[in-house]
Order: C-alpha cells, then sequence, then structure tokens
C-alpha cells in the first residue's frame, strides 16, 4: 500500500494564518500535529513511511520534509507550478508505477480533517477491496447539511462488498448545488460529499489518464523518461508548461465507466473557512472557539477566536471570526468567512507579499 | 488671565490606546498634537505658559511636563490621589491665588475635543466678563442630539452682556436625563450641555469653597500654609487623605446663588468612548474613520478603526470600533462602546496590571 498526500494547496480562504509559505496544511490550526502530520499519523500502519510520497511546491517543500521527518526527502516531489490535481496526480504517481507498477496507492489531500482516524482506515480497506476488482475508487461522505460549497456523487448500482462499508458504482458526479438542489441531496439520501479522496491501482489510474487526458498521459510519459537522468529538471519544467490545469474529478473521474464509491462516515471536513474550522472544534461554555488567544469578553458568542500573543477583548460578537497573527488582524462574521479570498487576492493584486 | 488644566482622568473607556499612565489626555488621538497640548494651544496668547497650571497625578507627571514644554515645571501640579474635581481645583488654584488674589482663572479638561478655538477664546472673554461681576461662569454647550451621558445646565434669566455672546444666570443643574427627557431638552430649546469648563476669580471661588465646602477649604488651608516649607509632601498628604471626593457641580456649582452660563457652539465633545471620538471626525467615502491603521475591507461601514502598525482586514463590519494596540486588541459594536469600562474594571479585578 502506497499513499500520495497532495500538499500544494494555498488554503487562501485561512488568511491571514494561512500564508504561501506556510498554507493551513502545514499549520496545527485544530491540533498540536499539522494537518500535514495529521493526514500522515491517520495512514497507520498499513503505509510504510517509505511508501508515502507528498507532492507539493518549490514554498512548501522544505517545511513538508522537516514535518515527516520518517519519510524520505526524496519522496517529496515538487511540481513547477499548481496545474489543479490531475497532473499533480500523475506526477506524485510516476514514482510509485516506477517501484511497482501494481501498487495500491491512496490519494489524500493534506489539508482536510478526519476525526475518526480508524474509521476512515477501514473505510480505506474497503476502498481497496474494489480498486483490487479495477475500479477508480473514490471516498464520499454522508452528508450531514445542505453544504452548497461541495460537489455531490449519486449513487448507482451497489457493487459486491465485504462488511462493514457499503460499495457502490457512481451514478453521476454532481458540481456545486444551490441550497434547494442541496437539501434535495440531502433529503434524498442518494448524494454523498466528494471529498477528493481516491484509492486505485497506479497502473489503472495511468490508463485512464492515457484514455481521458492522453496529453497529460504524454507528458508525464516524457518527466517519467528523464527521471533520475541529468536532463530531468529542464525536462519537468517544458513538460509542465505544457500541462492543461484540471481536476481530477472533472479530467478523469467523471469520463471514466468504472468508479466506485464508498460511502463513510468519518468527521470529514475540508476546513475550506474559518468558519469551517469552527464546526469542527468544541466550543466552550459560551460558545465560542478560541485557538491560543487570551480572550476577554463581554457577551460575545458563537465565534472563533484565534490568536497568538495579544489580549483579544471582544464585546457583543455573534457567530464571528477574529484571526489575529503578528502582522495582519482579520475580523468577520461567520457567514462572509468564504469572502476571505476575496481580500487576498486584493493583497495579491496590489503586490503586498509580506502579508502573502 | 491663568488656566487651570485637570489632566487626571483615566480615560478609561478609551482603553486599550488609554492607559494607566498615559491616559486619552495624552495621546494623539485625533489631532498630531496631544488633547493637553491641544488644551494649552487653545488658550492662545491671552494666558502666559508661566499662568498655565496643570493638576495631575503623579505616574502621568513627567509625561505632562514632557508634553508642554513651554509651561513651567513647577506648575504642573501633582495630587496625591483622585478626589474628583473639587478637590483638584482647589489644590490647583493654591499657587494662582498666591500669585494674584484677584486673578481671573479658567477651569479646563484636558481630555475634551473644542474644534472651533477661535470661537472658544471668544466664549472664555464673555465668560470673564462675567466672572469680573463676582460669578462663578460655566461654559454650556448648545446641545446638538439628545445625548443621555451628560449633565445638562437650564437657562435662567438673562444677564446684561456685550456681543456677540449671551449669558443667563443658571435656574438649575440636572444630572444624566433619561432619553425622554433629554429629548424635551432638546426641543425645549433652554438647556445646554455641561462641559466642565469653568471661569472665575480665584478670590471667588475660594471663598465659595468655604462657604459650600468648608472641610475641604480648610485642609486647603492647611496645604497652602505649608507649601514652599519643607513639611509640604507630609502636610499635603495628611490633608488630602481627609478630603472627600467631590465634583466641582455638585459641590459647588449646584450651591451657589451667583452662577452663570455662556450658551457656546464651540465643535466640544468630551471624546468619552470610542464612538464619541468617531463623532468628531470626518469619515472617509465608505463612512469609516480609519486612524492610523493600514484597513483593507469589503462593505464595512460606519465604522472606527484604529491601528499602529498591523494590517486591519475587516468584511461587513457595520458601526464597529476596533482598536488594535501592540499587545491588545478591542472590537465591540460602537453603541457598545461604553461597555469598554466593563472590561478595563475586570482587568483590574484580575490584577492584570500589564493591560491597565
Amino acid at each position: 500500500m502506497y499513499a500520495l498526500i497532495l500538499a500544494g494547496g494555498q488554503g487562501t480562504r485561512l488568511w491571514p494564518r494561512s500564508r504561501h509559505h506556510l498554507p493551513k496544511q502545514l499549520l496545527d490550526l485544530a491540533s498540536p500535529r499539522t494537518m500535514l502530520q495529521e493526514t500522515y499519523d491517520r495512514l497507520g500502519p498499513s503505509v510504510p513511511a517509505d511508501q508515502v510520497y507528498v507532492i507539493t511546491n518549490a514554498a512548501c517543500r522544505d517545511e513538508v520534509v522537516r514535518q515527516l521527518p520518517a519519510v524520505p526527502p526524496y519522496n517529496v516531489i515538487v511540481e513547477p507550478s499548481g496545474k489543479n490535481t490531475a497532473p499533480a496526480v500523475g506526477l506524485g504517481c510516476l514514482p510509485i508505477r516506477r517501484r511497482d507498477p501494481e501498487a495500491m496507492v491512496a490519494v489524500l489531500s493534506a489539508d482536510h480533517i478526519v476525526q475518526r482516524p480508524a474509521e476512515f482506515r477501514s473505510v480505506v480497506a474497503a476502498a481497496v477491496e474494489q480498486a483490487e476488482r479495477g475500479y477508480l475508487v473514490t471516498i464520499g461522505i454522508t452528508p450531514s447539511r445542505p453544504e452548497t460549497g461541495y460537489g455531490y456523487i449519486e449513487l448507482g448500482a451497489p457493487l459486491e462488498h465485504a462488511a462493514p462499508h457499503s460499495a457502490h458504482r457512481v451514478a453521476r458526479f454532481t458540481e456545486k448545488p444551490d441550497l434547494e438542489r442541496a437539501r434535495q441531496f440531502l433529503a434524498g439520501g442518494r448524494h454523498l460529499w466528494n471529498a477528493g479522496m481516491f484509492v486505485w491501482r497506479v497502473d489503472r489510474i495511468f490508463s485512464a489518464l492515457e484514455q481521458h487526458l492522453p496529453a497529460l498521459a504524454e507528458s508525464l510519459d516524457a518527466i517519467a523518461v528523464a527521471q533520475g537522468t541529468a536532463t530531468e529538471p529542464a525536462a519537468l519544467d517544458a513538460a509542465w508548461a505544457g500541462v492543461q490545469a484540471v481536476s481530477i474529478d472533472v479530467g478523469v473521474m467523471e469520463k471514466d465507466d468504472r468508479v466506485a464509491v464508498i460511502p463513510a462516515e468519518i468527521g470529514w471536513s475540508d476546513v475550506g473557512t474559518w468558519a469551517s474550522l469552527a464546526q469542527v472544534i468544541e466550543p466552550d461554555e459560551d460558545g465560542n472557539v478560541v485557538l491560543g488567544a487570551d480572550h476577554l469578553h463581554s457577551g460575545t458568542t458563537g465565534s472563533l477566536i484565534y490568536g497568538e500573543r495579544r489580549l483579544i477583548a471582544t464585546i457583543g460578537l455573534q457567530d464571528f471570526v477574529v484571526v489575529d497573527t503578528d502582522d495582519a488582524l482579520l475580523i468577520c462574521p461567520k457567514d462572509r468567512s468564504q469572502d476571505v479570498k476575496e481580500l487576498v487576492d486584493r493583497l495579491r493584486a496590489e503586490n503586498r507579499t509580506q502579508y502573502l
């Protein structure tokens, strides 16, 4: 069993804590371990450390190596630029294919929270069972609310499976729905959240890439030929420049005709925003989630207060997010925490790199 | 003409900017000059620098001297402890009486804003005219809103006066009214805000103290006898310990039968809270008052944003106060800015002196 951890995200909506050189997956937001470390820990003993691969960007590479001392540094792969998940998955699977063309691979995001790691491992085992039969397997999260921020997976025909987890063909992938449809999905009981966690044999994903994204497969082959030679860096840069950005969901999963899903209740969250981080942490008696901060308040409820050094005094905040870092402070209502991205985009447009 | 500036306030509700060692009157909140310096500047050339006296507490004494280099350091008087305004006025007037028993004195607070200083000087001149006739004169502010946070002065019979300012006997002092009464006061046109600015002859105020607060007058005499001798510090401490705390309004003005008021429109504010500071500063095009801060926002309106170093990013704040200092941060709705005092009281109760 191998694992490929995708750790190239920016975590923009968790600004000002998440920064270019230390994005969300490299932070200890919800536990003493960073999200990347939690992702690694979650794999358990069935994946030896030298069979764990991480793909990230150049800015984060050294920190990834530092945070995962058991993982060989050459297992940390740097993509020259962000091209969404399909190219990242392909590049990350190249060294696995080289070691073992029939390797089983779990592909995981470094910036998700899973509150029930034992259940997660049990689900992965069930996914392996289907992947051995040639399926591209995705792990689908049983939805708990009519979330409009995620894509959904519609359950198809059931597949033969061992207890305790069921397995289904995927009837359909659905992009982020509006609230009305999300409510219907929740009520109908046949839709799961698409969490971007996959299990497949490495030869199976490469044949799927050849079929559905042939240009990408060709670029990956050109990179593979050069790997381990003096021309590797130049070949990588040259091939990568021509690669089209596309997600593995859109580029492969939605097109392939042997895709399976394992429904899972593993306490998953993508922690996309400060509001969603607050959802996965037990609040205090006032209904606030206070992280690191020295918080003095009068009548503040339902809020996330993140701090480092300063005293944070609040009066009458209801359902707010306050994030206080050394050089930048964020204050916003929870229900607008998606809009943090807009502020970061403006900082980027104004080239205020010290805050990015 | 002499001036006595009362600079012993704590400015608690302007925390976390206002601190024990550097309270509101010693801060440059609304202009590049501090409020104490603005108060001094406002007096104009009719009060020579060596006829300006300041009364403050021990913690602030050196900073007062530093901020007013033209005022002789021995004109900065330290009260051993805060006893409200009547004892402070008496102690501050002692050296003036010694220099000139018939001196004319303007008593002013160091922590008020006056946006029209020329008009202020014109009003003071009108007050002097009445004080020369033996009145204790207060300057009453023409109200602009039904404010419940101030005391009011009811106009009595008109007094003979020179243009352009009218002068009246005071019919009545009224404590802070409820909103209904405040609205009646505003509509009736016969009530002014009690701003705590006074003009009188020094012999007149001492005879009023003897009449209305004889114990205080006796203590002040004991202090005066010792002044300039080796026993002065001990005499001051001993006499001061027995002094009862009382305001000059309650202790003298409300009791005296020759009290006059000059109605004034001088752009006055006591800047008691962050919300009232925001009222006297021109907002930017988004309706926000941004002081010192690097403010990046989306949809924030009607708010006061005070900062020093950090980037302050806000989303969707409406009518908020954000005050960001090196070691403490305050976030509260404008309409709860009175409640800052409660937080400071808790810090004091918990002996967290680093934040006081």
